[in-house]
């Protein structure tokens, strides 16, 4: 039997271990600036928008909050038709930025754009990832065949990425807090997957994937570790969407069992009811898209 | 209060979700290769021992076991002054062999030349690690000073490195399973460290060295799945050496408590008796220094 773990109380164990130098505790709380006007129903972000969950992510957000706006950013927005045709549905509302994760400067473009046109953001969703690239990347099904250039590039893409893109919003997430929205907090959700479990490992396989997702969880803990010190208004959370129907799971979907296969409208119900109610207890958790806790 | 939680059982609970396709069951169970005549002491590996660590392992090993052979493995062994001094007192029993995990072609070479001498191993340990490299690399204190240049030369050194290594060596660890040893079961012991646990993160920071050791350990669990699927007998375990002077730690031994900085023969003295009681059910599990199980 499974329990609903969310906002439980951590046992604290103090141990010694060679570990980093504290943070300064009494680092400056983020404030608005005065020149920002905070806009009724936020600024979100969607990364990774082109297709699949990121998409999905970008239509809900755009439907059921009828003020908001939305910057969803991909690799080739020119090529992106599903958000090309939300955009001529939205048009005020949806503002599509280039981005690629492996290239940095484009996520320092992309922060240098919301910078001037909002000065703020209330929500960064992570999506973008990869499991496996036509004559690229080839999921591992044993460690004889693991490639070194796999698992480097699932960690570029997968872990290191994600968390450049938060380090460059974190400024424009300090200024727009929840403000504007009916949470409390910015949130920052990362799109991390159930086989990034260590604990929940049961099957071996897919060593890049797994790893660069493990990876993901442990940065992300690490910056709502930063935030809660620094008292920031904001909150860093880890989502599994269930298996989807999407792309990336396509080479994959005759392992799941009939009825498991979730469409991407479901999931993403989900995944973002777990977002608006996310409340200060909920940061650095994992959670499944049922809001079951998912272990490390 | 803490408890020795080695062999727990674990709860097994099913759970559906994208995932690999499962290995086979029935892969072929290693054999000896008929031409291999195993040792009494058996052969023992150890990866990254020019220093610290690594070096007082391999000096363990030569003098508690009498009889079995250790190839210490380090990036240049005619620079390697701890053990060159070893190798003048155990001439015949240490071999020293180039080895620098970011070049794979040195694990082959490694591999190929182990195979020619021995045919095969019972113990790896793979001690190699960075955490900070003068004017290279310096372990983050906040988000902000985060590189992609740090995440990813910390990924290739201290996960992807040490698992290359498993990988080619896997074959020879087959061979030799515990035979010549007390033990039923080769041993492969990765070296991690508590600040890759993500459970046990309270205090943030050294984002790069974290999540590489977060990776690692997820790779080396992935491993063990394998290795207890395939019913080799190998067993993988990872394992948290406490704070030990070493030059590792030397920078940062200021925030250690008195009392609480270890000698490196009490660490590795405490390690060699976990591997060397080590059983099947250790398979895949995260060890501190004392036997305590380490959370995810
Ligand atoms: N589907 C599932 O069952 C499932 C299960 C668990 C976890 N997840 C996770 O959920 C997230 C979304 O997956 P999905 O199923 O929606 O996958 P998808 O349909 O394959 O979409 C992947 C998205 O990532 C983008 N992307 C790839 N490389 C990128 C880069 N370098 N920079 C920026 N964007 C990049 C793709 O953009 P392009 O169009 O430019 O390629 C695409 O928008 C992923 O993180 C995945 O790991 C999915
Ligand atoms: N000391 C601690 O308090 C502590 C705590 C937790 C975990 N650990 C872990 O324990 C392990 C040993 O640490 P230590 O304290 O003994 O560190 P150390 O004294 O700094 O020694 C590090 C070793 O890694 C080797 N190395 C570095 N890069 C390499 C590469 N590319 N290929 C092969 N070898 C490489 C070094 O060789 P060179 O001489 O060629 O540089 C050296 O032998 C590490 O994995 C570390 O993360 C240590």
């Amino acid at each position: 039997m499974q329990f609903f773990l969310r906002c439980r109380k951590m046992s604290d164990m103090i141990r010694v271990s060679l570990r980093p130098p504290p943070l300064k505790k009494s680092a400056p709380k983020a404030q608005f600036s005065s020149a920002t006007t905070q806009r009724e129903g936020g600024v979100s972000m969607v990364q990774g928008a082109s297709r699949g969950i990121g998409l999905e992510f970008v239509r809900q957000l755009l439907e059921k909050n009828n003020k908001g706006i939305v910057v969803a950013t991909c690799r080739n927005p020119s090529g992106a038709t599903g958000l090309l045709e939300l955009q001529e549905k939205y048009e005020d509302r949806l503002n599509i930025l280039p981005l690629d994760v492996i290239d940095e400067s484009t996520i320092e473009a992309a922060t240098t754009s919301i910078t001037t046109n909002y000065g703020y953001l209330n929500l960064l969703i992570n999506t973008s990832g990869v499991l496996s690239i036509p004559k690229v990347l080839h999921p591992e099904t044993t460690l004889s065949k693991l490639e070194k250039s796999s698992l480097m590039l699932t960690y570029e893409i997968n872990a290191v990425g994600p968390v450049l893109v938060v380090k460059h919003m974190l400024p424009l997430l300090r200024a727009g807090g929840g403000s504007g929205t009916d949470r409390e907090f910015a949130v920052v959700a990362n799109l991390s997957a159930r086989v990034g479990s260590i604990g929940d490992n049961r099957l071996g396989g897919w060593h890049s994937y797994r790893a660069s997702k493990t990876a993901l969880n442990q940065l992300t803990k690490n910056i709502s570790v930063e935030l809660a010190r620094r008292k920031d208004r904001i909150i860093s959370i880890l989502l599994h969407p269930g298996t989807v129907d999407t792309d990336l799971s396509k080479p994959f979907q005759k392992n799941v069992p009939p009825g498991k296969l979730f469409t991407r409208e479901f999931s993403v119900e989900k995944l973002l009811s777990i977002i608006n109610n996310a409340k200060g207890c909920d940061n650095g958790k994992f959670y499944a898209w049922d809001g079951q806790e998912i272990p490390w």
